[in-house]
């Protein structure tokens, strides 16, 4: 049992808290039994990380030991873990590496394009909203937030798994390759966008979604075929992100549940 | 200027961030330059607090003279204040009271009931989407979080001063009452609820929402005229309350904006 911080696996851990740790190495650590369970088998598991306590409570030890297994104290699983009251399981896995190569374009294509999304929260719960009402794959460009930052993993509630993902696009490449596959792309923007319901979502559409404060790229916005705004008669003409992503993804969805 | 927290203004302050406190004081606090600029004439405001360093640094000192002023050091000031990096200034006020005889209701009306929301961010951008789509009133059941607990407030983002927000409804009557009144009650349900658009919303509608792990109480579901469910085609078919909640808004409001 490793009792000290000072341990060398502790102190690679603990560097995995950084994007750029985490890109050296290829890692990342994700936390809490119920996610860990729904890590698929695509996803390369190094170790499992338990409390003293977790490890002597846990009913099914089986589960767990066809990979090895670290048991630490209970203070330095407090040390290394990012919640207050830590469950006291942790895994560290392979970042998966997904390529624009492995995604499929086809007519009823639904793809999502994520411009610089910068708040955690709101990248976990579009990636959440996103896998339910049936998206395809998600394209994060550069200076999105990490997709392997703790809090997006815990915000996507296992979704980060069920998705095809593609980090670091350049969406210059993207949208024009998009372009030429027949996909619509439908930029999010707010001086003349249209209301999603007079969009026609039927065939297939990339939909642009972009940074929390400043939107969408000028440049990226220039390459749609169409932008979207959705209507607000309210005193306070305002949306969460990711409120206002998961209405045009339900948008998109009920268009093409309708038309069968 | 008070430097010390055993100051009675101080403590008085301290107590309100407890519910029971609020209720006892019919008071509120609400902290930040940008929504407490947004609070309307009805409210009314006893006090600003400002720290030391907001106030010599203030440009505008006129815009908050009519109102009584309190100065505390910026110690005293994060002590009260429920933010990391307080921005130094807080306004007291009195808690509005709004009832169901202040509701005016007819054939166009847009309601929402909320039963036992517990989570203050949920609350929040529950309240937000709801003033930006248009929703006429919001009817709290008792068990809800509090709407004036701070993380309510923020995550409003000043849309709890636009909404006509009833607190503390008897659930039994309202809906009775709205039932009386030709208003078609809409449930959240999970099983063997329609999609969002096969339902008409044209006519007077309220949304009913559930608690966020147990949903909405049977007894209320049971006087529902119709059950609505988000579809969802996912590997895993959950969704925030506050996204799913946006989405059927979005769906009445899109709704009566393609009738015209």
């Amino acid at each position: 049992m490793i009792t000290s911080d000072k341990n060398k696996i502790i102190k690679d851990i603990v560097k995995l808290k950084q994007k750029k740790e985490r890109e050296k190495a290829n890692k990342f650590y994700i936390e809490g039994e119920r996610i860990i369970n729904e890590i698929p088998s695509n996803i390369h598991i190094e170790m499992y990380i338990f409390s003293e306590k977790f490890y002597n409570e846990m009913s099914d030890k089986d589960k767990y030991t066809n990979i090895k297994n670290i048991i630490v104290s209970n203070d330095v699983f407090k040390k290394i873990s990012d919640t207050i009251n830590p469950q006291g399981i942790m895994a560290i896995c392979n970042i998966p590496k997904n390529s624009l190569k492995d995604v499929n374009i086809n007519n009823n294509s639904f793809f999502i394009i994520l411009d610089r999304i910068c708040d955690p929260g709101n990248m976990g719960t579009i990636i959440r909203t996103a896998e339910a009402l049936g998206v395809d794959a998600i394209f994060l460009s550069k200076g999105c937030v990490d997709l392997y930052n703790d809090k997006v993993i815990r915000a996507t509630m296992g979704s980060i798994f069920h998705t095809n993902i593609i980090e670091n696009c350049d969406l210059d490449i993207l949208i024009d390759n998009l372009k030429e596959n027949n996909v619509n792309i439908v930029c999010t923007y707010l001086e003349g966008g249209k209301p999603p319901y007079s969009i026609n979502f039927k065939n297939a559409t990339a939909i642009l979604i972009g940074n929390e404060a400043n939107g969408v790229l000028e440049k990226y916005k220039n390459k749609a075929n169409e932008l979207v705004k959705i209507p607000m008669i309210g005193k306070v003409e305002s949306m969460n992100a990711s409120i206002s992503s998961a209405i045009i993804f339900y948008e998109v969805l009920s268009q093409r549940l309708k038309n069968n």
